[in-house]
């Protein structure tokens, strides 16, 4: 069909196959059942089983459904899964920081804290994990609200509460801060939830650039920020790095 | 990644963004989440939706989940659609080729015979509809097993009954009358069921060159076949022609 992308109808007609049957089938036999060379049936199986939608019994070779197809209807992002590769990219960014790290999914009108890695100056700091901070009001929150448009949705019905003076309260100009922040690839929050505190946070990607999570720095503002209340540059330039380091470990090939 | 399809991994991730919220997306919103112009994430999301993954809502041009997807546990074979798109075809068939035609789907070791247009010559026939037929000793049969290595397993398992003494009753021969079906992209069935019968079939073929049913004539082997027991290529032909305009009719867009 004009106008259709082939391999994407190639996918659908493979995962309909793999739907079809309780057996499980060889490249040779997709390739068979869809008129397609041995090679392309390969890579579209290959991506599929890549992304989580089909799987291979490592012992017989054969293709399945997987998982993460079948699960799409409950959400599908496994926390545990980002949490793991991220922990090792977490703690890098604190040490090169010396800043507080946290990772936050999106819960709710909310975002909780599913990891949090203390600031590494020997302080007595409180473990924020399993917390949920508010969304519109945190670096954490605005990063996820930014790529998820169902939750800005949500979070503005449910009204933008105000916890200091600086809080963004109006829609508008949150979803203007939320532009920003698709535009340069994160987001800050400068004494907007908790006073004289900022965060920088950048968006975790998974396989299609879909943002499952998002990681930043957390601490006192004249320390995250340079004289005109922005986030310091090189601190920005980590915590991206980290994001980017974390997304790339998501979509890896598992060994 | 390097020899990931690009393609498939965005659509893994569009589908995976329309199942996360109980909200339905706008193009836009689809492009923002995942960092895609939106000329792009319109492409994705059009494919998706001609193969039944995602669906638009006229009134709000908003995207969520297909029935096709969340169908894909159940096998996802619409036969009244395949039956209400192969009407017209299967008519015109039986004018060109004066033969009877039926249209079959795999059913257990089987074949179902969905629809069946009499032979247009005004002679009394029994109805076939919804009858069972089998697999490995009909045209119909031979053209779904080819495209279906779970299926052929199933039938080979359950043992080759023969019905006369042309019947494929060895599991070798039937694997190279598959092979030369699918190389062909034609069956044929002589004198293997029914004495003195023989019919030619060739598959209907969905989104991405899925197999989802067959459609062939049926008739005395004199007329159908000729001198040395060969369908005629005439007859060939018109069979073919019909498949390709039903797999045509199945895979254009919705109107």
């Amino acid at each position: 069909m004009p106008g259709m992308i082939q391999s994407i109808e190639r996918s659908s007609a493979v995962l309909r196959l793999l739907a079809a049957g309780p057996g499980r089938l060889r490249v040779k036999e997709v390739a068979d059942a869809l008129g397609l060379p041995k090679s392309t049936a390969h890579s579209i199986l290959r991506t599929l089983e890549h992304v989580g939608f089909a799987e291979q019994d490592p012992r017989t070779a054969r293709y399945r459904l997987g998982r993460a197809l079948l699960d799409l209807g409950n959400g599908g992002l496994d926390v545990n899964e980002l949490r793991s590769r991220a922990l090792d990219w977490a703690d890098t960014l604190a040490t090169r920081s010396v800043e507080a790290v946290r990772i936050g999914v999106l819960e709710g009108t909310g975002v909780r804290v599913v990891h949090h890695v203390f600031r590494p100056d020997g302080t007595t700091q409180a473990m924020d994990t399993g917390l949920i901070i508010p969304a519109h009001a945190t670096s954490l929150g605005k990063t996820l609200l930014a790529y998820d448009a169902t939750a800005a949705d949500t979070v503005i019905r449910a009204g933008l509460a105000a916890y200091t003076r600086r809080t963004v309260t109006d829609r508008r100009e949150l979803a203007a801060a939320l532009a920003e922040t698709r535009r340069q690839g994160w987001a800050d929050a400068v004494d907007e939830w908790q006073p004289g505190r900022a965060g920088v946070a950048a968006p975790i990607r998974s396989f299609g650039g879909l943002v499952v999570g998002a990681i930043g720095v957390y601490g006192p503002a004249d320390r995250v920020c340079d004289g005109r209340l922005r986030p310091r540059a090189a601190l920005v330039e980590q915590v991206c790095a980290a994001a980017n380091a974390i997304s790339r470990d998501l979509t890896e090939p598992r060994s």
